[in-house]
């Protein structure tokens, strides 16, 4: 699968497991989600303590035709002190073939479904030997358990590193307004330079946009207001076209429960922000001019 | 044109506006550059809030033969907020087609010439689509009217993005020997990977050398003048030497109108500074020996 | 010399002239290092103040025979201000041919020895011309009298600089539990990427391990000690077994005269770590847990 396969929203069920859901009601969300074409669901294997997947599971399995409308994405490689996993005794990092195919069959499992579309390695772990990983991948590609790979969080020598030895689909990284690091780290130039599309985790600030009361969220807010009404959208939307904007072409992943929030992300798609609208919002969320 | 048909010292023209010089007086300096062997003139767009190119056109009509003589390197990319360009309303960056080909006309227009030997983006435009840049260089190498192509300001990964694109004759960065960044973060690493000459503004700290009373520049300043006396030269000729002695084979900016600052500059062309010295102005700035 | 020809443990003699030995007890150091696998033995032209190679020379020659059983490798490039060199007024650096030479051939007298193994230059030397340096490497290798070559304390950016000129079998670089930039800014992950093998000094953070009561070295001390009861062996071989995790294969130079602690540092070849357990250190290094 080439990351273009995603839809250019994705929905991310980080936070499923507090929504406190009848299997229904999160069937009746994922259909309210592939109905506005947001049609790639963002999973990892560590989400809700190790139970979003079951849950996501839980609800396809109401309707098991929609998993050909849907693109399923997972990660693995984080291992949490959770009740789930009592042999853990300490949050760490496993890269390992074992740990790796042991985690791709249990999120089949509990997804219900026989292949993932796109498997990412959630954080880098240093101890992550690129031959192995790549044979990983390979073996876990050829069985069809999954399509295509990526990493979550990399950085560009670590991406690269990976890269080299078995072709990455993305890098889902931490983008938005209030937090620009990768602008300018050399992050999403990599993307650039190979043609890899970046999935953009936390794309409103974790929603801090919206609720934090220091300046540079202030700042930002107040230029989101004004040009929502220029552009007759909410500020979310305005959140979201920032991003949109960058030549990389991100994808932002939308974690939020409410319809409301999905037609948000949506109506993004179709913002043209102006380049100087875009440095406006740079402007705000620094505290000062470009130089 | 290979960077290397610059000048080995260039003349800068930032503040031309601010000398209040008549067109005379202008032609007068561009021929003391010229006589010794300062052939090449750095503009920008925006330079003297967009009125030194017109006052160096000027200048230049009254003598039309010295054009063949000279190197005209120009800038774009940036907006101002500016009397003179009403539509801006906040300062922001812009490397689409349509303002890129907009500014090299109008340059053209104001120098009076009918070519660029040198068009370099200004500052690093998060919006940059180096597809569609490099499409942009290839049309106005192809129409005659810019021999060649480079950035200023730009971080290793944004030069090599573009680069890959198109091929850039010159990243024109800060360096001096108050301000080592370039050193270390990689950037002049690149230039000589590359084989690319850095064209270098602020050489002399931007005159912070010679009348700053902090530390850094207290240290510099008395190493800088025991050493002037051992090379029998000036300070600023020592400062200009100490940044020629880098491998990558920088192309001092030099932005002083009087014409004893000039001779210093190309003093410097001639001043063999040992490794020794070197350190001990970098040992100056630093404030402490190498590790 | 491929780097894998150094032993998996190099023995350091940094600080031989503080031993105080007569050339027989040197002799019959080097024999132990020699009874355990440790046939590498890490020098640098300044060492002890430029007496250290002369020191091991004279051991050297009380047993000839044992010359082709080790490999000797040593540094050069730094000037340091010493009475040993009246000529010197700064410390700088220095990696022209006539330097670089000059070293090599002193190094080879020092040491009573017709070739070096391995030559790295010992600190990154910004006015290092690369072609320049790569010549000189390449008619020390043609004359016999260095084997191999690589730098120390290089960053990403000056490796591959060099490499490209002439292919470098190490970078020679500090890690430890107590300090990890190295694992995040990409040194590393260039040793994976280009098949090279790290040196690493100050392995045990130079002491501080264990002698250092700060919050950092207490937490690791702690959790050292605990593992050493878990995996039979002592904190020094547990930190060691730490470093040698790291997919790279580093290789730790042990700077001690005694002979346990060469004794420990062999016992970390034989220590299977856990992934587990490798998080757990470098927890308590950060002080939180990874994210």
């Amino acid at each position: 699968m080439n990351p273009s396969n995603l839809s250019p929203i994705v929905a991310g069920v980080w936070r499923m497991a507090e929504w406190n859901w009848t299997p229904q009601q999160r069937l009746r969300w994922i259909e309210q989600c592939l109905e506005r074409g947001i049609t790639s669901f963002d999973h990892a294997d560590i989400y809700g303590g190790y139970t979003v997947e079951a849950l996501f599971g839980q609800a396809l399995a109401l309707s098991p035709g929609l998993r050909h409308r849907m693109q399923l994405v997972t990660k693995c490689g984080i291992k949490l002190v959770h009740a789930q996993r009592p042999a853990h005794q300490v949050k760490s990092y496993d890269t390992s073939a074992a740990h790796v195919v042991a985690s791709v069959d249990n999120s089949l499992r509990e997804l219900g479904t026989d292949h993932l579309d796109l498997l990412l390695i959630h954080r880098p772990d240093t101890l992550m030997n690129p031959q192995e990983l790549a044979q990983t991948f390979e073996r876990l590609h050829r069985q069809g358990k999954v399509r295509s790979f990526g990493v979550s969080n990399h950085s560009v020598s670590q991406f690269a590193l990976l890269h080299r030895q078995h072709p990455l689909v993305t890098n889902q990284i931490e983008c938005s307004v209030l937090q620009m690091k990768a602008l300018a780290d050399g992050t999403l130039d990599q993307c650039l330079e190979l043609g890899i599309r970046p999935m953009v985790w936390s794309p409103l600030g974790g929603g801090r946009l919206f609720t934090a009361q220091d300046e540079q969220a202030s700042r930002v807010r107040a230029v989101l207001q004004k040009l929502a009404q220029e552009y007759r959208a909410t500020p979310a939307t305005m959140a979201l076209a920032w991003l949109l904007r960058h030549p990389s072409r991100p994808i932002p992943i939308t974690g939020s429960q409410r319809v409301q929030a999905l037609d948000e992300a949506v109506a993004a798609l179709s913002i043209g922000l102006s380049a100087e609208h875009w440095y406006e919002l740079w402007q705000a969320s620094m505290g000062h001019g470009v130089p």
